[in-house]
């Protein structure tokens, strides 16, 4: 199978990032269906005309054009959507996602696919503190990363295909990443630093504090607000690897502690300039992209 | 004394914000002096008509005239540099500063300084991840917060035209608070903050990770390129509060690493749930500032 406007596209699952990508496909051309429980998600689309068709419930209709299968949905809802509805899948669809855990999910439902059928997994690693389909912009997708995550049981040109839908999507940097490699960075670049975010908010009454405030905690807690139903799950999903990146900040934090403590100034001098060349050189990196 | 048009100002510093103070000071047509060891400084800023004069000494002529001296040095030069410097400065004058510590130096110098003499602490919490007057810039305090620290020593009549100086600055919120309250606050919303920065910049090699990023990490790494001088010497002198504050972080992180690993989910979505409640309180109060 390859990518082009005859691909007919469902995409399952019509909240803030499966609103986006049909923005983002309609705009190129596609044809896209979309199915989703909530009627008024439905609605919405169609009138602003991002999608052709819409389904609320799972019949053999909604699936019995659509080439490629993008599920927007939690993780869990995702591994048993699949189970109960892939005798519905058109012979040889492809299947793709854009959960934020990988190892948890895509042995799962690559091992109870249909032989026909073929799952490719995805992570685009962009996003709003805001949801539903009302919300959704292509753009958030621009000057964003996009991870392939195959494993052996995808063959090449799936790996192709998916790319590709990466870049016709907007994305500006797409990459490839086995799932447990997916699962450890995701632990540190984006669960971590939402724990950090969060124990920030919690950890004191800052509401006061309002007055006071500047970039940096502005920065630091923009994060804190987070839908919990999702999190939870994506914390939960990948634990291991979350709390091995917790323990290795907690170690350093502490790290730290100890040389503030002990009036080391050339330590933690020490400590400011390795964060700051290594800050400089990710920003290097970021504008060379 | 009053600050309009006929106050002469001389700004000891002319750095990243000395030189911001000076561009918004002369655009509302203030008479500004400076100065700074550095000739370079003071001649791009001559040149760029910042300044109206200029010094590299601090010789008898650069205080003469001035009645509102603005510091901004580092906290420890700034203390020596009002003890051994202070005969020069003209009789009444005002002293103010912008150090972002404050109950380490502000009742030293005050209890040192001559008896005419008025020393007004202020907060100007702006900056950027650049240094030197060739940076300067005094858009930077538009949407920021100014803080003035006054003690008993202060008159009422001196806070409220420190209070003034912060608006003609164009500082969106000017606030008061107490030398020990001042330092608790920015223990936590600044200095807290690039701790935890230099941590996760410190706590892995993240270099390859560049592409793998989203906002998230973004945000809160920012902070981490620092002034290590500068900033190695604030955590040190404000070290009491600081260490406080990391300790109520790193308690609050170690509790949500206990709820991780035992997999409550309820319990984690409640941390969750009081941190995006807080963080939206502290959005919605920010936009009706």
């Amino acid at each position: 199978m390859t990518l082009d406007l005859n691909t007919h596209i469902l995409i399952v699952g019509l909240g803030l990032i499966g609103g986006s990508y049909a923005k983002a496909l309609k705009k190129k051309g596609f044809s896209v269906n979309a199915l989703d429980t909530r009627q008024e998600a439905i609605t919405y689309a169609l009138e602003e005309g991002i999608i052709d068709k819409g389904y609320t419930e799972p019949s053999d209709e909604a699936f019995e054009d659509a080439d490629l299968l993008i599920f927007a949905l939690y993780p869990r809802v995702f591994v048993d959507f699949v189970n109960t509805h892939q005798h519905k899948f058109k012979k040889n669809a492809i299947l793709t996602d854009v959960t934020g855990v990988k190892g948890c999910i895509v042995y799962e439902i690559q091992s109870e696919l249909r032989e026909d059928l073929e799952f490719i997994a995805a992570h685009p690693m962009a996003g709003r503190e805001v949801y539903g389909v009302e919300n959704s912009d292509d753009r958030i997708f621009h000057n964003a990363n996009y991870i392939v995550v195959p494993t052996e049981k995808n063959r090449p040109e799936t790996v192709d295909l998916c790319k590709l839908l990466g870049a016709v999507l907007g994305f500006s940097r797409i990459s490839t990443l086995s799932p447990e490699e997916h699962d450890d960075m995701i632990a540190f670049v984006s669960q971590l630093t939402h724990v950090i975010a969060i124990s920030l908010m919690t950890c004191n009454d800052s509401t006061h504090l309002v007055d006071y405030t500047g970039d940096s905690f502005r920065d630091l807690t923009r994060i804190a607000r987070i839908n919990d139903k999702m999190w939870s799950e994506l914390f939960h999903l990948n634990r291991d690897a979350l709390l091995r990146q917790m323990d290795i900040f907690e170690e350093e934090f502490h790290s730290l502690r100890a040389i503030l403590e002990s009036g080391d100034t050339d330590a933690m001098r020490e400590k400011m300039r390795l964060s700051t060349s290594r800050r400089a050189m990710f920003d290097i990196q970021n504008k060379t992209k």
